[in-house]
């Protein structure tokens, strides 16, 4: 496989075996923005003019304008994110979810991507020229905020033609800046990915990104950030802060696998040099590193990342109530910087808001650097969120299955329902469609919640049993958990949750005391039947209940019965009287009112 | 409260609210050892003589010399493990633990501390003279091994005239020693404590120390390590190195609770200095930091902890088969740097030598550091833990309970047994001590493990349901599950497990098939007895099966039921034909071969 280059040429793929080609040769962009009538006020209050941005694009913008999709890079990318770049043929950072066929389809979408504000890479940055000296900024470049890359982002859509975004996307600082760009101006996106962020740096992060600069401002070709004047760079502090940073980036199990305890290939004698593979391998980050990356920059860009708490400022959701937007949050299991209890509480801050949000933790082993590989399970989360407003299609009424159409028929047309353990969506994904709800679903089969992505319902990946805490008091009309309260560790506690959430709850559970289930025990053995079909020992079901047992649980949480519905053996409604039912019923549906 | 000085005057307590007193004032001995006809040699074949050890002992040796604890210390520790030091009065590393009543009662035990070789704070290190040049050693000392430390702490020990300790001490580098020297000479302790360490680092720990080492080396005072002969040490290298360091012994909730994101007391404007409290903090590590140490030590220091793997040797374990030695093997679940799994396999890599260890992960929030903290429940276990074999007492006969007396007599004398779910140990400290056999308690209860301990019942705290790949294959006679099938999560993976470990199973299950179950089911309720005692929502009981359904299974897993005694409802052995007891046994027992 070969690709065009621009002087004609043959040039060989990058990746040969790669099944589909990358987005070609691409340019980096320059466009000077904000000129001396009208500058950019910065947070701050500080004003600058004249800024230069640099940005790629890929694919094309079709004429609704309505296929971009923004690119937020990380604190040490640039706009070179796909593809590659003629001047050196370099790949991008995120080749390996954007091109054509890929997570970010550029056959599909129009992708635009800039190198941010204070970065080192084409646009203004603390490296630049400051217009009053005529020699570069330093440490007099002013300080920034995360609010500053959304205006420039915004300033550059504008000169793009773009007025609104199919969907906005970052990961790590990248996904910061779609958090505040989404709080801020809802607007502007139908869709919002905040990938392996942070809504608000612990003391730890914090910490880690402290000894990093430190390590740079104490460097002694430093000079006090004056160090272009002078012969030397801060280089070493600089390999220094990147080598720790990059420990950070990886996980502990992703290291033992890269690297595991082999010795460096050069290791000679032991001593105190690169005797182990990962030194040597670090020793190259921090080398590397020094070729592409500027120290001020490293020192503004994690700053704004110390600083950033957009949901302490009151009315941080004021916005975002008024316009939704969907949001995808996602995170990565051994992501150890800003893992899934980041991603979390970056769900917990918006619930409030009522905007949609799915969430998913990818299972990958890279840690935080998961986010920039293709891992299947996350390359389709996006694929599919992406493309799911075009893409989703009625269910019809008769495929829903029969004990779900019975509690379908319990929930008022224009609900907000949250429904534990959805599975592929079916309930939701009906009352959706057919009945003006919106709502959310709880699932923890990843596949199930691919499939509830791809049909566009909101979605989170979420332990019943330890996580439903993230969902705020009364923040649902109706919480309905179908045929999994068996299945949990804690029922009092799944319960006790729900009455919080909602003012009505919908229950459905198997009958321990059906009859073919007490005629089964009489005769000595364990139940088994279509509500119970498992054997005692590899069971998910963890809690039998009879139904006059389970009445009793309701009336001990003070739960009220308004309606009651017995199913037979096939999930079919029965007319049956009460007394009767807890003999003839397999399963029955409660409707509960706190 | 107030304690003497050695000149009369009374001076403060360092904490006047402690409930005991220190071991008050203390000075730090010297010792000249392997003068130049009797030469240390090194693992490395070096040889070094004339080195001078720092130590330091509280409380008195008893006459029959038995009362002996060695500790040893971690990175930058030092001989000054408790006390005031008489110099400058400043307080213990080991306070917390080390004093008359505390956790290692200086009432009790006589203590002995050392610095280690290669430190820097009164043993000789690659900072102490180079007999042959007359200037400190700097990179031509010699590089160290585990062992090396080893050799000192014995010759050390023959010249305190201690043969034998009690127990040899010791946490994260110290705890490396402690193994070592387990390994090597077990016949030299009863006891050997193993706290927060690792038998093998990882890649992410040797990456952490890397750069550590290469922010020293690249100071551009170090001077290939003969700084010294300078004006300047290598004192930003050290600090950066430490501050780093240091964020690996805490973990993120530990700085989350200590700092959270307040800002520094002497914050001003925003900018690149300590604006946060947690960088401030770090600013102080680094800096009292230089005051103590010395960076050749810690490079040294480091590197014998990248290169320590014992268990790699071929026979490391033949020694201990021959001398087997009681270890108390510590986790804290928030340490990140050599955490659980750490502990775990320093377990596992024990386990096949038979030796007795015990287990603990201590629920503690402070990460690495926790180990220097005085928290009940890991105190409490040291404690226990030194104390138990004086204090051992048999468990009379009819103090076991009924159930437990029949499954005793179906284990031979002498059998090595696991016991899963041990409680208190009741079963395993009765076998113990009147059918000489010994073996090993799991249990998840912590109060529970604490009693097994100081009654001196080797004991772990393991789930069941994940953690049993632990024990070796065949690595025991008998393995008993009493009353615990029913509440693990996966019956058929625990069945598999404990065939694998031993060849005799003794398993002992409550019968859903008796007939007061029965009767209570077909009167529609689910049911309660003295053998299911729970509601049908908050049991503990996640697997219920009738004596047949539970005969199934073991059967389909190829075990074959050699012995089986019904039990009454109050746990009586009854005598029952086979097809009445699923009627009438409320549970079992059954020996099962493999």
């Amino acid at each position: 496989m070969s690709v065009k280059q621009t002087d004609g040429t043959a040039q060989p793929h990058h990746d040969a075996n790669a099944s589909y080609p990358g987005v070609g040769l691409v340019t980096t962009h320059s466009v000077a923005l904000f000129p001396a009538e009208n500058p950019l006020t910065l947070t701050s209050g500080t004003q600058l003019t004249n800024i230069t941005v640099a940005y790629e694009t890929y694919g094309t913008l079709n004429v609704s304008r309505g296929n971009a999709i923004f690119v937020c890079h990380a604190l040490t990318g640039d706009a070179h994110a796909a593809g590659w770049h003629t001047s050196d043929r370099r790949p991008g950072w995120w080749d390996e979810l954007i091109g054509p066929g890929k997570a970010i389809d550029t056959n599909r979408w129009f992708v635009v991507s800039p190198n941010l504000l204070g970065g080192c890479q084409g646009t203004t940055g603390p490296a630049s020229e400051n217009p009053d000296t005529g020699t570069p900024w330093g440490l007099d470049f002013p300080l920034l905020h995360m609010r500053d890359f959304v205006t420039l982002h915004r300033e550059l859509s504008h000169q793009l033609g773009v007025e609104r975004y199919h969907a906005v996307v970052g990961g790590s600082l990248g996904g910061m800046q779609v958090l505040q760009w989404a709080l801020d101006f809802p607007e502007d996106m139908v869709n919002a990915v905040v990938i392996a962020a942070s809504s608000r740096l612990t003391a730890q992060n914090i910490a880690f990104s402290a000894v990093g600069r430190q390590s740079i401002m104490t460097d002694e070709h430093f000079h006090g950030g004056q160090f272009a004047a002078h012969a030397h760079t801060p280089r070493v502090g600089l390999a220094i802060a990147r080598m720790m940073a990059h420990i950070t980036y990886l996980s502990e199990p992703a290291f033992a696998e890269k690297f595991g305890r082999s010795s460096a290939h050069d290791s000679s004698a032991p001593g105190f040099g690169a005797d182990f593979a990962v030194e040597s391998y670090l020793d190259h980050q921090g080398e590397a590193f020094l070729d592409r990356f500027d120290a001020l920059s490293y020192l503004y860009l994690s700053r704004v990342m110390d600083y950033f708490d957009p949901f302490a400022s009151l009315g941080a959701l004021d916005k975002l109530r008024a316009h939704p937007v969907n949001f995808c949050v996602v995170s990565f299991n051994s992501d150890w910087r800003f893992g899934t209890n980041h991603s979390r509480g970056i769900v917990r801050a918006l619930a409030p808001s009522g905007t949609p949000i799915t969430f998913r933790t990818i299972d990958a082993k890279w840690g935080h650097d998961s986010f920039l590989m293709d891992i299947p399970e996350y390359s389709d989360t996006l694929r599919q969120f992406l493309r799911a407003s075009e893409q989703r299609y009625p269910v019809a009424d008769d495929t829903l299955r029969a004990d779900l159409k019975r509690v379908a028929a319990l929930i008022p047309a224009g609900s907000k329902v949250l429904d534990l353990g959805c599975g592929e969506g079916d309930l939701l994904a009906h009352l959706i469609q057919n009945e003006h709800c919106n709502g959310t679903g709880v699932e923890r089969d990843s596949l199930a919640v691919l499939s509830a992505i791809a049909r566009g319902v909101p979605v989170m990946e979420l332990d019943m049993d330890t996580q439903l805490s993230e969902f705020p008091n009364d923040s649902f009309d109706v919480v309905v958990l179908s045929r999994t309260l068996q299945a949990v560790l804690h029922p009092v506690e799944v319960l006790t949750q729900m009455k919080r959430i909602a003012g009505k709850l919908i229950v459905t559970m198997p009958n321990f005391g059906y009859w073919r289930h007490r005629i089964t025990l009489l005769g000595g053995h364990m139940p088994r039947s279509k509500d119970l079909p498992y054997e005692w020992y590899d069971t998910p079901n963890l809690h039998h209940s009879t139904l006059p047992d389970l009445e009793s649980l309701f009336a001990q949480l003070d739960l009220k019965v308004a309606r009651y519905i017995p199913l037979s053996a096939t999930a079919q409604p029965v007319w049956l009287p009460h007394r009767a039912a807890n003999l003839l019923a397999g399963s029955a549906i409660y409707l509960l009112t706190v």
